[in-house]
């Protein structure tokens, strides 16, 4: 449909401008906690680039806060595993945005295929969605991926350094990577520095599934789980304090896929205060983020039950000794007076039907770790690069913190949803445009992003000193 | 075929004494090491019971030391997956003995469905095999199952004292049953009290899959794997000195295996010479056990390259220094020198490719726990039973020791060969016979069973005394 010509008001100018024709229809599919300042950047965009958003998620009502009264906004209830809906729904679209759980992007994307529809993921690329590439290109849209935080701003702003330093010629040395997602420090209250400000299921189950790979002056390091909350790096952000960093998963696929192949140090890990993880691996070594069997009792259990569990039997000894003896834990530790301060040894109820020791654990570690209502949130996120430029050793220091407006417009929220919009609309006006399954590791992509967030003080700090050596 | 009774000799005097009027063909398919004992007595009562024994294993030739020139023994190179040969074998057999790896026993125990023929196995029930249940009993046939040592002698053992016990009207308090696999005192010779006398692979990743589950006192207990080895049991059995016991995977559902549902401590697990757990623990804490990756670079590694993946880069600290303080082990201490006696700190060369950390951590074990010529094996079992009959606490101990007496009849093959080829015996002359899959906990199995292994030395000391309630 054309527009005609007709200056005179903000609509016409908008079209004049950017030099489109018609309204872009915008389907996002999945609107949970990240998706606010997602919406509300869409929206703030939506009378300039002529945009018309369908929301669609499995319920509505959550987001009129945040919609208010935009006449670009259309708020549909859907189900994504109703064919003629979603098909529906994508058919009518320009671009396609799934902030769905990451197992159901596959569906999506293939009607996107099918459809000719470009489409954004926050997630990590999949291997099915990986297979999906040739087919993308094929039919010449672009289904790009893992443009949230971390996967995200972190691939953008190391590749930022990365490519920087490549073309001037520099051979790397070491390469380290840290994120967390933690309480403002206004709102850090607890011996533990830390409350869920994300999905607590995934922060009780955080380092499981495989062994923890990465290398250190060109030899392959290994910690196994039960160990990984061991093995920890301290850092001091400037401004904000220190931090204590443990390994993800798998390091070392990342050094292709940052062109750092021989690179002798690749180092990726979550950062938390100071202690945590100390404490935390408690509950690992115990057992109790174990996700793999029920507890038939557990809706019997308290919190002292539940810990006693994974303790010996024993007619007279309290579960406090017991624990400290067995983990060899002094009594006036910080460990202690954690758990204390949790409740792990109360007597209240946990009141959870069939759970696995890791959902119970949850359940008592929500009741203290929630967000108050005038609660911030926080995103830390440190690269560190050490590399050889014209014979002298260097290290740059790159790092950004992002605090959260309130609990709608939360620092996670800004750097998970303000990536995937601004990406949107760069497909949208074809700034990018690349066929294929793609992940923003390439200029062309991360240089128009990371300008557009800035704008949103979402941006790094660089600091430059002289190369050491790498010691742990 | 009828054989006309005449009397004179003693191939008609036995088909007289048994009633049984023809030949009877034995199908052996699978003859590991653990298979002499069982061909052994086979072979024994080939005349007396008319017994011709196929033997079908991938290779022949490894047994002629054991089959001799039995004129009643045929070797036959065998593929378990050629079906014509598979179903030719089974067809002309009146009982299939499958010794098979575990997983392969269902291909057989179809056809003996098929072609109605009993059929024993000394493996754990598998889900599969218990799904053939119904089958079985239309078909007329015995799918007996668990008829070694541990699945087989430990229930065996366990049922006799039970059902003895359950007949009296005693009230069980506690069921602990221990099982080892280890070197007999006189071959003992080494620092950690153990040598392989069974299959390695299973030694290293034993404990694996699953956290331990067992109940004390009413409580449910549970152990994550990388805490098994600290959670040890001690015990004495009277001539044989002290053993630790590790707790095995799933106790519970011995409980209505055994019909005491309502017991409120019951407990498995595995035999060691004290301090061997203790000093475990070291390689399941570094993850040496994981068998869940391969090391690229495996080929290249040293016991004490690989042992230094698994610990913090350092550019001064020696390996030991580190694992030292890594893990809290003192410099004098026993698992130190246990370690140094292993040569996990040598520089002698891994040499497998693409290995897992369990694959070259067992190749590093084999170097030095592998059986001497003259070394013996020795399987010993405790079984403990605490109850309450006519007002009175006791305790009852029972305990079976058995030696290997070479390294062809070991106490391994013993213990898991001849109740086999007892039960085969037991089955062809119907002293047994019952259609179904089943495993020997019923009085009519156990007993004939028991009383048979007697005669081979293997057998149990019972002691009695008060029972003083659980403590550990």
């Amino acid at each position: 449909m054309k527009v005609p010509l007709v200056c005179g008001n903000n609509y016409n100018i908008t079209i004049l401008r950017d030099n489109i024709y018609t309204m872009k229809n915008i389907a996002l599919i999945g609107a949970g906690r990240s998706s606010s300042s997602l919406i509300q950047y869409l929206i703030n965009n939506a009378e300039q680039k002529d945009l018309n958003i369908v929301i669609a998620d499995r319920e509505i009502g959550h987001l009129n806060d945040i919609v208010g009264n935009s006449d670009r906004v259309e708020q549909i209830v859907f189900d994504v595993f109703d064919d003629d809906a979603r098909i529906a729904l994508i058919q009518k679209a320009d671009l396609v945005i799934s902030m769905l759980p990451a197992r159901f992007h596959i569906v999506v994307a293939k009607d996107c295929i099918t459809y000719k529809k470009d489409m954004i993921t926050a997630s990590y690329i999949s291997e099915e969605m990986s297979a999906l590439d040739q087919e993308a290109k094929d039919a010449g849209i672009m289904l790009l991926n893992e443009m949230g935080v971390d996967p995200g701003i972190d691939h953008m702003s190391a590749m930022r350094v990365i490519g920087d330093l490549q073309e001037k010629g520099a051979k790397f040395l070491q390469f380290e990577s840290f994120t967390g997602g933690l309480v403002a420090p206004e709102s850090d209250t607890n011996p533990w520095g830390y409350k869920f400000t994300w999905n607590p299921r995934n922060v009780v189950l955080a380092g499981q599934g495989g062994a923890v790979k990465f290398i250190q002056e060109g030899r392959y390091k290994f910690i196994p789980y039960h160990m990984l909350f061991r093995r920890t790096e301290k850092l001091e952000v400037k401004g904000y304090g220190s931090f204590e960093g443990y390994a993800n998963r798998d390091s070392l696929a990342y050094r292709s896929l940052y062109g750092l192949d021989n690179i002798p140090t690749m180092y990726r890990g979550t950062l938390r205060r100071p202690g945590f993880s100390r404490s935390w691996d408690i509950f690992v070594k115990l057992g109790l983020t174990d996700d793999s069997y029920t507890l038939e009792d557990s809706e019997e259990l308290t919190h002292r039950t539940f810990i006693n569990k994974f303790l010996a039997y024993s007619e007279r000894d309290s579960v406090e000794l017991k624990l400290m003896h067995y983990l060899k834990i002094d009594q006036d530790s910080d460990i202690m007076s954690k758990l204390e301060w949790l409740g792990m040894f109360s007597d209240e109820k946990v009141n959870l039907k069939n759970a696995t020791p890791a959902q119970v654990l949850q359940s008592i570690l929500e009741k203290k770790w929630t967000l108050e209502p005038k609660d911030k949130d926080m995103i830390v996120m440190v690269h560190m690069f050490g590399y050889e430029l014209n014979g002298k050793r260097e290290l740059i220091t790159s790092s950004m913190v992002t605090m959260g407006d309130d609990q709608t417009y939360t620092a996670m929220a800004k750097t998970v949803g303000l990536p995937v919009g601004i990406g949107a609309l760069l497909i949208l006006d074809k700034t990018i445009h690349k066929p294929g399954v793609h992940l923003p590791v390439t200029k062309d992509i991360f240089v128009p992003v990371l300008n557009e967030l800035e704008k949103f003080d979402i941006s790094f700090t660089e600091e430059k000193g002289e190369y050491l050596g790498y010691m742990l």
